[in-house]
């Protein structure tokens, strides 16, 4: 008799960037992004993506390479997290909080190839690579022009920019075949731990891990198909949870804001719908504080918030203006929302230090 | 620099199986299994699966091994869907209302070294067996006793039994140490099709293909944590289309039962406050058609359902009574929701034939 033994050639490697490809077919005319005066369908959203990822691969970059990103969440930040992967390079985004040295420290260590910038951060990319060691190349940096009108005059950089994003886009081949992972274990991204115990640690993630960790984290939050994600949740902070990836599989609509208070999430809560949001503690503090609304919201949106639990006040004047709170717990070095979702042994993740 | 690349060493097949461990921590005292007088915790549930499992193991059945089931939606057919990995053997589940001669072929055709056997298809087996060419070794049977006031009075066999199911489990560890997947890709279960086309054809999932086969079902009817899942579609049939994994994934509890009209299904409805089911569209027919209840449900109830789409009068008459009512289409062959759910290339499967 045969062996009973299903055939892995048949099989493409596990990855949460084909979340995407199924997005555009199945939600295709569906709100997919949707930031300031700026909305995009799935459909488009798949294609700006490949367009990207053409690009990049066009410009040599590719398996192994490290493509970074200092920007708030805006719609680039959010397609970077397919985009990067698309060309086979490896996603590594910063935390816009972070000081000069530390920047320059990891994109150093890194050893990061192109570099995307927020015009918010231009000036502390320009410290960070004056800081660079001279034997060092530093990064091709690409500019994220914006017309948000929170952003202040944009000083005039001494530093030279290689493109613009959408100059890059443009340049794409939306018909561009994405490169798929050759083996489940190949890296997607590269994160940076906060470095609060000591320097910050390099993690490494892989498709299959974050393939798994992104269903992983559908399931333990019951999500329904076609959500409304408010997105107050940093994406560099853990990749946003695993939710760019997550919102691409259920057809969602990512709402992108550059900066936020209680004013402006209740504002958007109300505009858009919200269903679902993120946040540290102290977002559910903003939230139930906020003298703007204190009247309960119309539909319950749901609302996770991880790390130390918010006080018992907190949480109970939250629930009783219509959200409903979840909580969880992780750890960037093992896959970060292992204790909160763990249904299998997730996490293949290593750290480079 | 050192290659960016996670250490493939560090993680465990992929296996849906692992959702019983988790299950027995996250939910050890909530309800696993209810049927008749019968009542299960997860923690509970684990245990007797990990018995079986030591007992199939401790009688030499292991890697590549088939075991066979004949039985109805009771509790020893959602346990083995367990238990049967667990010992590192493939389950082979069979469709109770096949004919002896069908029912022969396929544990020929399986090589079945051991098969459960629920009492109302002893007679069955019995004639199964007598069908076996004089070459072939049968089964050892093992008989499944059942108290359900439904079964009729038991022919006494002719054949023998080598033991009973809960004799097996009885004498089985409960610390046994569950035999995992060495790889992805090792099998998991043998199904076979109903034979509409051609002969009945043989086919092998993996523990991966099952393990994102169920997270994707789950994801795409947007499963809440521990619903009440009336099982109204057969296990034997696809796997009961992945659901006996995934009630352990998200805690729910089972409500098993032998057999099923309307009046049995509103009251269980009733009783335990079910939320989930799945069927095929004559289950529509049935709750629509009946005359015990004609007044909405109290709660909404979730109703999946498969194959040709049901008429639209059966569609509508069903929602009105509070049912909401889900499509999904499937080929056993090629990951049966892969239509649904597929999220990713789910699917590897092959035909032995």
């Amino acid at each position: 008799m045969d062996e009973l033994r299903p055939r892995p050639a048949n099989s493409h490697a596990l990855t949460p960037v084909g979340f995407l490809d199924r997005a555009a077919t199945v939600y295709g005319d569906c709100s997919s992004i949707i930031y300031n005066n700026i909305s995009y369908t799935w459909s488009q959203t798949r294609r700006r993506c490949l367009q990207l990822a053409s690009s990049l691969s066009s410009i040599g970059l590719n398996k192994g390479h490290v493509v970074s990103i200092l920007a708030p969440n805006i719609p680039a930040l959010y397609e970077l997290h397919f985009a990067v992967p698309m060309a086979g390079a490896i996603l590594n985004t910063l935390n816009t909080r972070l000081d000069a040295r530390t920047i320059s420290l990891l994109l150093c260590h890194a050893e990061t190839k192109l570099l995307f910038v927020d015009p918010m951060s231009v000036s502390l990319v320009n410290e960070a690579i004056s800081l660079f060691p001279s034997s060092t190349r530093p990064p091709l940096l690409v500019l994220i022009a914006d017309d948000d009108e929170l952003l202040p005059q944009q000083p005039s950089p001494t530093i030279h920019f290689y493109d613009t994003y959408e100059g890059l886009l443009e340049k794409g081949d939306p018909a561009f075949n994405w490169i798929r992972p050759k083996n489940d274990f190949d890296p997607i991204v590269l994160n940076y731990t906060s470095g609060t115990t000591s320097s910050p640690k390099g993690v490494v993630h892989c498709h299959r891990g974050l393939f798994i960790v992104t269903l992983d984290s559908l399931v333990d939050w019951s999500f329904p198909k076609q959500p409304v994600f408010l997105w107050t949740l940093p994406m560099f902070h853990s990749n946003g949870w695993s939710y760019p990836w997550g919102m691409a599989a259920v057809g969602g609509t990512n709402i992108c804001l550059r900066k936020f208070d209680a004013t402006t999430i209740y504002g958007l809560i109300k505009k858009y719908g919200v269903t679902h949001m993120c946040g540290a503690p102290v977002v559910l503090n903003m939230l139930s504080n906020s003298p703007t609304n204190m009247e309960p919201l119309k539909n319950p949106v749901h609302i996770i918030t991880a790390g130390a639990p918010p006080p018992a006040t907190i949480l109970s004047r939250t629930e009783s203006l219509g959200f409903v709170v979840g909580h969880g717990y992780g750890l960037t070095e093992t896959g970060w929302d292992c204790c909160l979702v763990r249904l299998e042994t997730a996490v293949e993740s290593f750290s480079r230090n």
